[in-house]
């Protein structure tokens, strides 16, 4: 038995690139969670491992003490029960909507989302952009709720993986927030301290993700199914492009507007492909549907208004007003549109997804600094997609500002990022699917 | 003109290895000096670099902030003056010879050194352990010393580049205190702030070093000349190998001891001959001697005695004992022995410098954490020396501690790092001089 390293002998060894084993990692994340290394030591862990990397052992050194900073929840007694997240899109109301779509399907989904981070916004900060929904419950509340409502989406708590939290701020202010090994392992501490049986995976790739391309979302993903076994818990996944905007809409309150549109059977053909391929992982996984019919069952769930009705009742349960979904106009709205014209002519070829969550974080949207208020009015609405012809001087986005200077910023960044082009096709709505063993 | 980046974008390109202008760094840092960007980022910054590396730019741009930090003395009356850095040596006597040396031959020597950071040992901690010497002077006695004695050194001050300080005591908590540099960048910013005319940096090479090797090592002090040159300052190295420790005595009482054998004309071959090429090229950019001449006129310094009056006019002047130089026995003694014997028969072929260093700092010699107090009598007394030859159980080495169990901790770790080969070579003191083009 090998005695683990101190924080400093972790850092030196790593910089130099040499392997750390699990426990000097578990004992370093505890320390800091301790007060014992701090802040600046653990900015370097993160750092050193942006640009050195880190193994899979190493990642599950740093998800157990994650956990093993607060409570988890045993879920078990609700089966089956489901929980949802993503490795981070930009405009996801796809991801709003597959909580109380899977719980249409007869999933009990118990989410514990997050808040805006990096470029990339929030369930959270999304969530409470809907008068009177409260984001904060107790446990005991969120397990009843879950239990009688079958869907239940709150912030993190102090009690489960609190340090997954405060790792996630420290990430945010050292630009490490998208490192794929980070990403993982607080994406997994935080399901695994959750509870639910099955756990849902959106693995984006791209220059908008931590993952450049689609093979390395898989590894990702079979990452996060190794990290899962050994708790009995099942991951499945899709893997999506985040090259562009997933949505129609970047920005919070615009977001919950979107989500409403696909709730009542509209939306755009890939938010609606997005939203039916992870709930329907979600039934195959939890046994309410049969392999292979999860989607058409979300899809149906989608179009007959059973999806709906399952998000009015979850929203009623958690204090918001359920006519959100239907009613978009009691959301709050920016007081200023700015158009993002089409600097040329041709096929709208590239929107690129970082440099949009960005432009849109820093309208107000997303937080610069941890105890910054976002602005859950603000963001920015697509008119043409990637694919769409346009024409010069044509409307592609509307920005929707509350300020004209932050407003103009942003529009200027998006025009700036824009990619015309002679032809271009519109990428596929989901890249790659779960192929479990046992289908 | 190009805005310069804030500290999340710095963070953000370089950690992809991107490149980052000068100003953008310069902006980083004195942000961070000034309390608006976090620990946590420049931590993350100083690991960024270490795995990254940085241009020559972006080092003059972080020097700038350090320097801006805090006022810069001006010394241009008292010319000829001098000052002495070290890229880090460990067990190094020779050090605290250089400032009376070079005082002796006529240069007035202005240093301000530094504590103990790392594994290598600090010139002002090594100083404290010499009865009433006072390491913090304020500027106007400082100079005024300098001028009247020929020599002073005195411990970072409040006032002269402050930030470098703060930032070495955050290098030293993420392991990047040798991160080639960051270590170029400290050693300029507080040279250059300290106003001497010429500085002489001993730039050691090999593991116990932030400098791999030679070529490394003369890469390092070209660029610390470049970096002065706008200042109006010359750089005069001198490359020394780093991979053993370079004096007889590693620990702050210990070395202030192997010093005073130098100054009274003893010590080893390797000690007397760093002082005497260091100093020999203070004296010969300093005009004091003809090129070629200074370092016999050094060795002659040290054999007639000049340099040792220097010396004590130097102590006493700053408040110390200056029998200390020849009474080595007023200096706190530690009070149990430990041998380190030799666990083979051979030539001992290899002794890490940097294992050997950090274990005297774990034995009381440095600090783990920016408060702790350093004990100056402990440390280790070596008896054989690379390419000496030893018998199996014949003592290598001393351990001076204050408990024994720190006292065996230190002993075991340096039996264990030794290496004991059929054969052998001793390395010279000097691998190379600088050859300065008016030579």
């Amino acid at each position: 038995m090998t005695v683990p390293l101190a924080p400093l002998e972790v850092l030196e060894r790593a910089r130099r690139g040499g392997h750390v084993d699990p426990d000097s990692l578990r004992g370093f994340v505890r320390t800091w969670l301790g007060n014992s290394a701090t802040d600046a030591q653990m900015a370097a862990l993160c750092m050193v491992v942006a640009t050195r990397g880190l193994d899979r052992d190493g990642v599950r050194g740093i998800v157990s003490a994650l956990i093993a900073s607060g409570d988890r929840l045993d879920l078990a007694s609700l089966d089956p029960t489901g929980d949802t997240h993503s490795t981070g899109a930009v405009g996801d109301a796809a991801g709003l909507v597959v909580p109380p779509l899977a719980a249409a399907l007869g999933v009990r989904m118990a989410v514990m989302a997050d808040r805006g981070r990096g470029h990339v916004g929030g369930v959270v900060d999304k969530l409470e952009s809907i008068p009177g929904y409260r984001t904060q419950l107790d446990l005991r509340s969120f397990v009843t709720q879950v239990r009688d409502t079958g869907c239940a989406v709150i912030s993190q708590t102090a009690r489960l993986a609190p340090g997954e939290e405060r790792l996630a701020v420290l990430r945010d202010q050292t630009a490490t927030t998208d490192v794929r090994e980070l990403a993982v392992a607080s994406l997994m501490a935080r399901a695994l301290a959750g509870g639910a049986s099955t756990i849902a995976v959106d693995v984006t790739c791209g220059a908008g993700s931590p993952f450049p391309d689609a093979d390395a979302a898989v590894d990702a993903a079979e990452l996060m199914a190794w990290l899962a076994e050994p708790w009995g818990r099942t991951v499945r996944w899709v893997v999506t492009p985040m090259d562009a905007p997933r949505g129609r809409m970047i920005g919070n309150a615009l977001e919950v507007r979107e989500a409403g549109e696909l709730l009542r059977g509209g939306g755009i053909p890939a938010g609606r492909e997005v939203a039916t391929a992870i709930a329907g992982e979600l039934a195959e996984a939890a046994g309410v549907a049969e392999p292979g019919q999860g989607r058409s069952a979300a899809a149906k769930a989608l179009a007959d208004g059973t999806a709906l009705a399952a998000a009015e009742r979850w929203v009623e349960a958690q204090g918001g007003d359920p006519a959100v979904w239907t009613t978009p106009s009691m959301l709050f709205e920016a007081p200023l549109r700015i158009e993002v014209l089409s600097p040329a002519a041709g096929t709208l070829a590239a929107m690129p997804a970082r440099e949009v969550g960005e432009a849109v974080r820093r309208l107000g949207a997303g937080r610069l600094h941890p105890s910054q208020r976002v602005d859950h009015s603000v963001g920015v609405e697509l008119l043409a997609r990637v694919g769409d012809p346009v024409a010069h001087g044509e409307p592609v986005a509307i920005v929707h500002a509350g300020d004209q200077w932050l407003g103009d910023r942003c529009a200027g960044t998006i025009r700036d990022c824009l990619l015309i082009a002679s032809s271009a096709e519109a990428p596929p709505a989901v890249l790659r699917r779960d192929d479990p063993p046992d289908a």
